[in-house]
């Protein structure tokens, strides 16, 4: 049995939020301790439904690895590297398109609900439509097996594990193994806003990259229970975003245990709770605000360490197309 | 203005025919006097409608080649290269992509008719519906703008403008030139059973590696007229495979002229007609057949050639990628 890769990664579309942070980061820190790992900044994904703003893409590469870097995902631990930089990615997209039907991909529930999120339409590009075989390429071009999901992604694997199945069955090969989704333990964080998701687009995320003051603003126009009006009534905990929070980020988990009860009972008001809230937020974000800052002051250092990780998996991956082209006859000599 | 570059090519799934001399070799033979010319053989876009034949598409990538030099497709004159064998052509279908809606493909008239012909049903490969993006990477990539090609498919080149104009647009590039399409001036051959096409799939062509028995046993069972039946019946000349034939092979037109009166009039038979084209055609295969097997008979030598060529390619493609990555901001440092 091959030792297990891990193969994560993120469209350059905005800076990074305390939901990914909760969602994925705090995870990928986890794992680069178990397992060989590669972070794709997969910028040519980013393309797909933003093809208009490449400008917007170029800059979100940085934004991102500096999140990385600050959260503490080591590049001595794992390969971080930008997608298009792997030209063998898109050579093995251009295989894999053989081998599903246009209906199969229309068929993908998280590709569905993306397209109509999107407002596509009826004119969804052929590059989103087709972004489940290039996110397939990206893991199996690195050979990974492990890739961290929530829930709704768990379609695109599924549809990574039948592209594996059909190559190996029809070129007769044993080059991929299927991948196995790693789901996330803890709850996606809503918004602050009592939203389900955060995320940039709406409005209601936490930016690792924002100041204290900025987070303190956010914090307290959070969704609490909008029943709890004075200071002694009896308040909700479940649903309550301060609570949430609290919960993901409060290290001190019996205090929390006791506001929940005060608060049930009545006699806690919102913005000392909120107030708790900023304290424990920017203790948590300070160091990683500082850690952002320092890599931000040296681009190039930075830039260096992304091409390193890009040249490493590059040659990873012409290693892999070596194998493919020669079940494929595609090796001439 | 820049100088006029030549893209053509085939797919490699069998060994060329008469059909495809008249309807596109000739021509190549021509241009590369004129321009510079690029040849593909596209095995990628063979693999669309032969995933499952990967040998098959391997073999004839060298069958293919020794056609194109017995023909005199002259290699310090002409580029031919591999398809598989520029990376750069998947990467740049990969951002091309999003560029075109699925609608836009599944409505282009070349591809509609051909996925009918395939009997793909619902099932078509999303690898085939794209082959049109493919190829406009194919001729960008090298910055062709000539594309010798048949009436039925200007509908890939309409789309390859289309691609050529949203790309100068959204990146505010003016990398790529629109392409004109060559169309050939010989209507199209044929098959020997009267049929409009000449294919290896109807079992209705003459291959330009047809040993001479073979070819003279084909043109025995060439179509004529169906009511010429003895000698001295006058018999239809148009329509007349035979006579289509010589029109295109025989040199000496004025006998072929007398020839076409004689048969109007009555008193030529279709036995002593075909002698004539099987002499025609054998005169004109024999050189092409021997080049073609002293060129088989080193087959190190026909694919250092064809491996230089894609080389050659390889370095135009990958300065055209770099000046893709300029505009989108792909390149980073």
């Amino acid at each position: 049995m091959a030792e297990k890769i891990v193969l994560t990664g993120d469209r350059p579309t905005g800076p990074m939020h305390l939901g990914h942070y909760i969602g994925s980061l705090i995870n990928r820190v986890e794992l680069q301790n178990k397992y060989q790992q590669y972070v794709a900044i997969a910028d040519m994904q980013a393309l797909t439904d933003n093809f208009e703003h490449p400008e917007k893409v170029h800059q979100n590469v940085f934004q991102v690895m500096l999140d990385y870097l600050a959260v503490g995902i080591d590049p001595s631990k794992s390969t971080i590297f930008i997608q298009s930089l792997i030209p063998q990615i898109a050579e093995l997209t251009i295989i894999y398109v053989n081998l599903v039907t246009v209906n199969r991909l229309k068929r993908n529930p998280t590709v569905k609900t993306e397209i109509s999120m999107r407002g596509f339409g009826e004119q969804v590009p052929a590059g989103f439509l087709i972004y489940p075989v290039h996110q397939a390429s990206d893991i199996t071009i690195v050979k990974g097996t492990l890739v961290p999901v929530g829930e709704d992604q768990l379609p695109i694997l599924e549809q990574t594990n039948e592209l594996i199945r059909s190559f190996n069955r029809i070129y007769k090969a044993e080059i991929f193994q299927e991948v196995e989704p790693v789901l996330s333990r803890v709850p996606r964080l809503p918004g602050v806003d009592g939203k389900a998701k955060m995320s940039k687009s709406l409005g209601n995320a936490i930016f690792l990259c924002d100041p204290s003051d900025e987070v303190a603003k956010k914090v307290m126009t959070m969704y609490t229970d909008p029943d709890h009006i004075h200071v002694n009534d009896p308040g909700k905990v479940e649903g309550n975003v301060v609570f949430t929070y609290l919960d993901a980020f409060d290290p001190d988990k019996k205090e929390v245990a006791q506001l929940k009860e005060q608060y049930q009972r009545g006699g806690l008001g919102d913005v000392k709770l909120k107030k708790r809230l900023i304290d424990v937020l920017n203790h948590f974000l300070t160091p990683i605000r500082e850690r952002r800052a320092l890599f931000a002051k040296d681009k190039s250092q930075v830039m260096r360490i992304l091409l390193d990780g890009s040249e490493k998996t590059r040659e990873v991956a012409r290693q892999t197309m070596e194998q493919v082209r020669k079940v494929m006859y595609l090796d001439y000599e």
